[in-house]
């Protein structure tokens, strides 16, 4: 087998997803992804730290993503428009990746450990936001509420975009589920 | 040492949290804790199961508090504003341990796993509080987002009501973030 592997990082990441929805994450072993993908284990692990990292790893970019479409925003946007734009840049991401989202959401679904991770990354994605407002000149305690709402949203968006298996995208959802937020804090939900 | 002691859990409790702020939560043991309290390791077991529960019991007790704030709130309260009732009602307690909740704090930012550990507990009493609403009558998604959007609030509230040692009381905190909250979403922040 040689060193170079088209789509290594892509196949691996694949095969681990396969698998985890199969049998479960904690049953899954390195050498099962490896071979499933047509690798060596060690090529896994030029790719990824763990078997948990398959899941995570685009979190990170996800989180790029978003900051930057908070700082792309126009300079004049009120700040939950700015987070508004970030979030509806992920989840443009992921609607295009949506038959692997949707499966990664049912693994993370099945083991709390997973769920707890999750949490945190939506976190450290909290304070990402906040950072990123925070450099367009934004106060606290706005910049936090804002990017702490803002996960709100995202997070309940991405639960109805999951559970009801809808025609709309998940950036249509966020756009929905913000306006939802805007009804409840006047009071007229 | 008789088996019968006075106040055993609220001893062993402030004994637990100032060798955690002295010396940090992994350098304690539970043997520590009972001679700091004046009693024994198994008064410690018959109380609470680990070291960890010493910091996380009040939790429930808590959750349980806003639960019956949401639910005792008038009928005709929109959403956002049971939510509001029941945060408050966990907020007043707080206050009225403000010493004990303000040493805890530090305790947990000091620590990763009791930090991830704290933001696990929101996202539980997010889910409650959700419950709550859905008990009476609010739809979903309104209900998960309005208890998501409070949780955002009780977040930011608790983290200014620490950091800024200000003269307000939690619950006033609460009610300043929540019309921050407000404003944010109608943008005009």
């Amino acid at each position: 087998m040689s060193r170079w592997e088209p789509n290594a990082r892509e196949r691996l990441a694949q095969a681990a997803l396969d698998l985890y929805a199969e049998r479960g994450f904690e049953q899954t072993t390195v050498a099962e992804i490896a071979k499933r993908a047509g690798l060596t284990e060690r090529t896994f692990f030029r790719h990824f730290a763990d078997k948990r990292e398959v899941l995570f790893a685009g979190g990170s970019e996800l989180q790029e993503l978003m900051v930057q479409g908070v700082l792309a925003s126009p300079d004049d946007a009120a700040p939950i428009d700015s987070v508004a734009a970030g979030l509806v840049a992920g989840g443009e991401t992921l609607q295009e990746r949506r038959a692997f989202a949707l499966k990664r959401a049912g693994v993370i679904a099945a083991s709390a450990e997973l769920q707890e991770r999750e949490l945190i990354k939506l976190a450290s994605l909290a304070t990402a936001l906040a950072d990123a407002l925070r450099r367009r000149g934004v106060a606290e305690p706005t910049a936090s509420l804002t990017a702490q709402a803002g996960i709100a949203v995202f997070h309940v968006a991405f639960a109805r975009w999951v559970e009801e298996a809808n025609e709309a995208g998940l950036p249509d959802v966020i756009r929905d589920s913000l306006d939802e937020l805007r009804a409840v804090t006047a009071g007229t939900r």
